[in-house]
């Protein structure tokens, strides 16, 4: 009798204890996911949750590798991350229990990913062995492999010769009704993937489009859905295709892109993800140019150009496109320009520090976070007032990601 | 010692029962909310919360009181909804838990609200007594008031007629930088409410725009936040209101829109909210015809028109741009029809059942959901296939929400 009741009180004891530890952080997690975000800290492999409505730190997630260019995308729910490492790493964390709930090595190098348009898959693109490889979201099992073979056959006269081999894959974006298109950097190719019935265990049906340039390195879609358009590292311009012709084709454009004048050396290429568009016109950052380029989103020829401070690595749009905030390569990557995109001017320049490498908006842009890589620090700022709202600590950080990306294409 | 080791078995049992009963509601409501949404029952008063990642129902919440017209919109965290009743009725709701967390009968009559770009503070637009309450999202706490009191002085000769009162409010959205925007029925003025400081218990700042036109009855803003547009009941022609420019005008667009033609009889307005824009075309119901008006999104001039069923209610863009899908009025509000914008072709013609209320997409578009109200059911289509997915039930279903419109302007 005694025993027993000394068991029960044991039980009890426990019971207690498990409640006690149970309900804070159950209750503690209980809550909306829209407004959550992570923050890279490349040096460190983790990554840091946020949240953009009280602007606050919710904890760290650690051991997610090496996080040097490392990217994320987020599932439908906005409740999961996908963290595509340059190890070669792919990361699936939990943003309300801040857990890595599996992580797999899938390549030796990889440069990105992107979540298809139902959520269900997660492509990932590599540098080494190359090619693109998909997974279930809800598992991380693999369910198709793309290896980017290419081979080209040479005829010179009586010589002839043969090139193949296994491409780096770049700028891997997602496009309507469950695609993937990416390009492949040693072979000068965009292919488009089809992924409907992957699922079900059917392959990709790859579109492949030769010859579409030298070296692309990044590519982007349109917001929309509709383009995609990769740089071209080997030559002047860019490639574009326009995803919902019948007869798809790639064509060139902005064959002067960075043409016609002595260039300075490239110190960082600019990101793709970095073409703002505003109202109808998008401004990209020009490669070892002291200026955006301000093209005609329909016709996608170049109608202007802007003076900025240094060399551009992302030129974003603030959400409404009324605003662009432009960061810049080594060495003056101390400073951010903001130009409003109506009247033409320069509304703002400013110093956060040394090594500003990421600006996200908040979807509704009435705030930018901006990390100051060399400074330990996160700046948020409000875009109206275009005045510092708050900083936050944070160990050597890179690119930050929100959870809102989720609902929109090709992000 | 029996008694103590009775009442610890109590204490025991009680405690199991507690944990059994917290944690499958706890973790039951764990979960992401960025694929939530909400499906307003009229009849019933009740709303039904759903997600879209697998296409169910997660229960009901009732009491909501007169839902007939009812619209909502989400907190920024996409976890808590607000719905404004036909009865005046600001209802706030917790989409996790599925509970009433806050009801206030702000007025007699009110037709529709908007959420502020920081998520702070909601607005709701009131037929009677007229005007425009503004309201903290935390606590629904009012912390505006604004009465639509309009006045006029007209003199002929010697005659001077003054006429005043109080306005009906309609087409109230928001815009960036803390700003709302609605129009007065009854005075024919666009009102601009700047909320900046209001949380600081600053009274908004209100630009008037008066003689827009006459009797306007609905309005919209378009995605980019930039453009108002406001309907007129009194007259052919619409208003638009170019937020971006320094001074402020109002100006006519469409002044053909509905003449020159024999009207048919108008069984039901059209909403502005289904103007789709496609591209750099938006596509808007025509008033008492059957057809869309094909509109050039630059100049705002009408540049053709697609030929429809009936006289149509919502035509819906899907979120590229490349399918609008149209519902009609009575008598033939039990059909859809899918038109492709790029080859302005018919895609397809269906009749779910009578009474086609509301269509939402999916914030990435690869699925539409649509009320039938009569058939007491909401439909499922998958915009690539355009075939049914799925079907639910729903007590005479009307509007449908999801509540990644947390991330949109004037949504």
């Amino acid at each position: 009798m005694r025993m027993a009741n000394t068991i029960s009180r044991r039980v009890f004891a426990f019971l207690i204890l498990t409640l006690f530890l149970i309900s804070p952080t159950v209750a503690g997690n209980l809550r909306g996911t829209g407004d959550l975000g992570l923050i890279v800290e490349r040096a460190a492999g983790s990554i840091q949750i946020i949240e953009t409505t009280n602007n606050t730190s919710l904890g760290r997630i650690k051991g997610l590798g090496d996080l040097s260019h490392a990217s994320a995308v987020f599932s439908r729910d906005a409740r999961f991350a996908f963290i595509f490492g340059r190890d070669g790493g792919l990361t699936k964390v939990d943003l309300l229990t801040r857990k890595i709930v599996k992580r797999v090595i899938q390549g030796g190098n990889s440069i990105g990913g992107a979540i298809s348009d139902d959520g269900r898959m997660v492509a990932v693109s590599n540098y080494s062995p190359g090619g693109v490889k998909i997974f279930r979201t809800d598992t991380l099992e693999m369910i198709a492999d793309i290896p980017a073979t290419y081979g080209q056959v040479i005829k010179k006269g009586t010589t002839t010769i043969t090139i193949s081999g296994q491409s780096k894959t770049v700028g891997l974006v997602d496009a309507p009704g469950k695609k993937f298109v990416f390009s492949l950097y040693n072979a000068g190719e965009i292919w488009v993937a089809d992924c409907s019935k992957c699922l079900e265990g059917v392959k990709p049906k790859i579109t492949k489009f030769k010859n579409v340039g030298k070296l692309p390195y990044d590519g982007l879609i349109t917001g929309d859905g509709r383009t995609y358009i990769a740089g071209l590292f080997g030559e002047d311009g860019m490639v574009k295709l326009d995803l919902w012709q019948d007869k798809l084709k790639a064509e060139r454009i902005l064959d002067g892109y960075g043409k016609g004048e002595k260039k300075l050396p490239v110190y960082k290429m600019p990101h793709l993800e970095g073409w703002a568009l505003a109202g109808n016109r998008f401004f990209l950052p020009a490669i070892g140019h002291h200026e955006l380029l301000v093209m005609d989103a329909g016709s996608f020829k170049q109608i202007g150009s802007f003076p900025v401070y240094g060399q551009p690595v992302f030129a974003m749009a603030r959400p409404d496109g009324r605003q662009i905030w432009v960061n810049f390569a080594h060495p003056r990557n101390d400073t951010v320009q903001v130009i409003d995109t109506h009247t033409m001017k320069l509304l703002k320049e400013f110093k956060p520090g040394k090594a500003v490498l990421h600006m996200e908006f908040t979807p509704r842009g009435e705030q930018v976070w901006i990390s100051v890589r060399d400074a330990d620090r996160i700046d948020i700022y409000d875009t109206k007032t275009l005045k510092l709202v708050k900083s936050l600590p944070a160990q050597k950080p890179s690119g930050i990601f929100f959870a809102a990306r989720a609902m929109r294409t090709g992000l």
